[in-house]
């Protein structure tokens, strides 16, 4: 998949201004505007999107019967009202439980790009990734069965997985991590900074295009790179100890390799970093600088790639408030405990 | 208000069957089809209904940070996607907390309807009302200073307040709640129910009617009345004691009155009663028969009855979800203790 926006990138790049290519140079992609190349980076072979499956995966994304307490949706804490992410330092779920490890939910926008989920990176895909939550005790804290009971329960859910997966279709707790990953696949934000890659000259500011280029030459964009500016592992802690390290005891995968968070939407996601302990974005800047490049980030500098982030504020998909199917007598009651 | 309906329904009721001209007389009121005559009811000379004050209070109305922890916003108890309420017992709020008087969210779709608000009807209108729950230390948990404060930090909502009430506003915890309300307003669901009384003989099943005359006969629309099917205040346990009523210490207000809920989209609202521990359909009919009425209900009474409540299932507002202004540096953090 990476193959083809390069070459993409390439194409565009003939015609481009310095900067432009600067940044195509440093990895920085943009979202196609053509819809089948976008296409080609969202969709999954295994699970195709289909117009279907969005809408149903649309509606378990905000039923909260799929919770334990049937309080708690996916979009509690990746909430698409916000930057698609809670705006708290540790996530909080069932029993008003903190993440254990005290990790920050990361934003659901733009998610399909990553090549890993999950701050540690343990799963490949938003199919695998919508399968954690559900089950976590400290978020929905539900079981597998509680899961597909609920949703099995409700003839008019039943009537669109056949719908959106043929009559003979069994719906599992992984088909419905399946679907809600299907709308997850579509909540893609193009930016500025997406209509100035794609040859829009005027579609950032001036005081943006010197942020973008203060980004390349800090040298953020060595981890903070590809179409959403932060999609694979790298080392947290490259230079120097992260100061706010001492608040949960997260420390990456087995190597020691963090999942790096996306900056579309960033301006829109505070508090910052895995365990939310940094609430301005020009701190968290100068915290990178140090931390991952060993550099210390000026004043004005952090303010010029504040400037840029701004580029990345995305245009929201128009989703309208999913009607969810009425309970019956053989939904799963409310567990509060 | 009132007087209005009234006179709509009489001219109404000059070519109509015998079955509207019935439900007419009970007291039983459809949301009017005309947009003038429906502002007439839902408008608050007061507090006027504009596109501006919609807008605006629907994005509190979804805004969790008005909330002290940040999570809970109105939508998370008067849930849109569900029957505008929670679909658990006792509301849930701050810390995990359940009413202690282990009250029922009631719904909100259609409450613009109530002559007097919350299960005991202390206050007059939904302006009034909007200010509680953010309050309540079982549920939002905010004070006056941290909603205010937290509209007042950012610029867009100080923008969108000075489109919707002129440039020297004065953004308070008061004019907060206005707005929500001006929101809440327009929640109304005309149903199959208010196309049957609007004059459309087809729009209704012949169960459904049936179901009606059942209701009627029984003597349901003695309690259950005016445009919402439940709008004012009357007495509980009028012939016998509510069995479940062991749950919860709630009694009514001084004068042992409770708050009538609506049956508009009761099919969607389980479970029943002020502390929700009725979850069956069937079962809340023939309990209000026995201790509202002194009547046994059939089974199939019970069932005729809760096919006519059908027919209660109303269109709900097509709603997009608001995207909310970016919390600044002076936006108050969220405090999840």
């Amino acid at each position: 998949m990476k193959l083809v926006t390069l070459t993409l990138a390439a194409t565009v790049a003939l015609s481009a201004s310095p900067l432009v290519k600067k940044a195509q140079e440093s990895g920085l992609q943009a979202i196609p505007t053509s819809k089948t190349e976008l296409m080609k980076l969202i969709d999954n072979p295994k699970n195709k999107i289909t117009p279907e499956k969005v809408a149903l995966g649309k509606q378990l994304y905000f039923d909260p019967r799929l919770s334990k307490s049937g309080l708690i949706s996916c979009n509690t804490c990746h909430n698409l009202s916000e930057g698609g992410d809670d705006g708290v330092s540790a996530a909080m779920g069932h029993k008003w439980t903190a993440n254990p490890h005290h990790l920050n939910s990361p934003t659901v926008y733009n998610a399909v790009f990553f090549d890993a989920q999950f701050w540690d990176g343990r799963d490949p895909d938003l199919e695998k990734q919508a399968q954690g939550p559900m089950q976590a005790a400290p978020e929905m804290a539900a079981t597998q069965e509680h899961v597909a009971s609920t949703v099995n329960s409700m003839p008019e859910y039943v009537d669109a997985f056949k719908k959106a997966y043929g009559k003979d279709v069994k719906i599992t707790f992984e088909k419905i991590a399946d679907t809600i990953a299907s709308f997850e696949r579509t909540l893609v934000t193009p930016s500025a900074f997406d209509d100035y890659l794609n040859g829009d000259e005027k579609a950032m500011t001036a005081a943006q295009k010197k942020g973008l280029e203060t980004f390349i030459d800090l040298g953020c964009a060595t981890c903070h790179n590809g179409v959403a500016l932060g999609q694979s592992m790298n080392m947290l802690n490259v230079v120097a100890e992260y100061k706010h390290m001492n608040v949960g005891d997260f420390k990456g995968d087995a190597n020691g390799m963090v999942k790096v968070p996306t900056l579309r939407n960033v301006t829109q996601t505070a508090p910052y970093f895995h365990n939310g302990q940094i609430w301005s974005l020009q701190d968290a800047i100068k915290e990178m600088g140090r931390i991952q490049l060993g550099v210390a980030v000026t004043d004005a500098q952090a303010d010029s790639v504040a400037e840029f982030l701004g580029a990345l504020e995305g245009r929201k998909p128009d989703i309208s408030v999913p009607m969810l199917p009425k309970s019956t007598a053989t939904t799963p009651k409310p567990d509060m405990n």
